[in-house]
């Protein structure tokens, strides 16, 4: 597989969560696992997830199953997470102090080399063994460093300004966190976490709840 | 409109991002927006827009574009966002201070009124004006104060023991950020943020950059 046509948004979002699902099935020493099975945990349709796997290549036989190991390993190659990635934050608040000590606590291959801020007052503190630097020296240090992953936890003024600095030092991707619409280049890859969708998603729900509720009611 | 039959999860995540898109267009001062304009900002097709909408009632005239001012407002509806939730965060470290912190600042209605911990040393100080309290409190505060959500921000092994509480103390709906399934009755609402999906959707997109480089320089 040297290339990837038509990957589609959906698919990426579908791809961790059956890592994730792959994951917890290992854990729990289950060797063999159908299509059917994974559809009941995960809630995707049985001919969605064979058709996701045979996006990829050749993953079981029918009828047989897939061998868990065997899928979470494939899985986790075609999620480029066989290899490790060099990081840094930007922002070191608390949700960058946040993000800091979950990819250090989890050893999950996203190193963080480097972490900056523009506030004198934490400049030159150390976090997990990283100093942290002046925000100044961002563009140079990503060059000089060969850093892979910008994370953008700075708000939301300043993140394009982050964004252009990250771009120009030579990043491959960027993992922003401030409410905005980034602009970077097609080679760029850029995901972000909008918290606030996630937290709309959850007052719809909660919504639907009572909707339902007060119709059972009548 | 009294109830919902059939919400698939996947129109549960379009609708925020529509949500987000239209409050962009509403500050930039547009008056009007067709689904294929919707289409061209955010990606989906014009059909997926006209049906989505289609699903909650009638917004616009086909060939006369929706106005984007009662759109907005209907979206927020739909998304329970007509209303205010009272809201507690338990687990007040990096992450439960950057939670509340946003909360306060972006006022959007999820109105922080308790903070818990059970860290003897920071039990009783004050953030945004909210008393941390001893976590052990959580269940009968949540009762007593009449509490719709629940933020949890604890570690994995304490998480379940956190939705436990809420559940007992009544509330609608649990906003999860520790790394785990929890489990939860079905007419309390869950959403958990999975920062390593998002992390590894970023990932797949830089390997995917990289396929395709290579697959150019042949």
């Amino acid at each position: 597989m040297q290339s990837r046509p038509n990957i589609s948004n959906a698919i990426i979002r579908r791809l961790p969560r059956y890592r994730r699902c792959l994951g917890h099935l290992q854990k729990n020493g289950v060797k063999k696992v159908s299509s059917r099975e994974l559809s009941n945990i995960i809630g995707y349709t049985a001919s969605q997830i064979r058709q996701d796997f045979n996006t990829f290549g050749e993953f079981g036989q029918q009828g047989y199953g897939y061998s868990v190991e065997n899928l979470y390993r494939e899985i986790n190659k075609i999620l480029g997470l066989n290899r490790e990635y060099r990081t840094v934050v930007v922002g070191v608040g608390n949700l960058g102090q946040a993000i800091t000590n979950y990819t250090y606590y989890y050893k999950i291959g996203f190193n963080i080399m480097g972490l900056f801020d523009a506030n004198p007052r934490i400049i030159g503190n150390v976090i997990n063994d990283v100093k942290i630097r002046d925000v100044a020296e961002l563009e140079s240090y990503v060059k000089d460093h060969d850093i892979d992953i910008g994370v953008i936890c700075v708000n939301r003024e300043n993140a394009q300004k982050v964004a252009d600095d990250l771009v120009a030092g030579g990043v491959e991707g960027i993992w922003n966190f401030a409410p905005i619409d980034l602009d970077v280049p097609a080679d760029v890859a850029l995901e972000s976490v909008h918290l606030s969708d996630s937290l709309h998603a959850l007052s719809f729900m909660i919504k639907s709840n009572e909707l339902e509720n007060e119709a059972k009611d009548k």
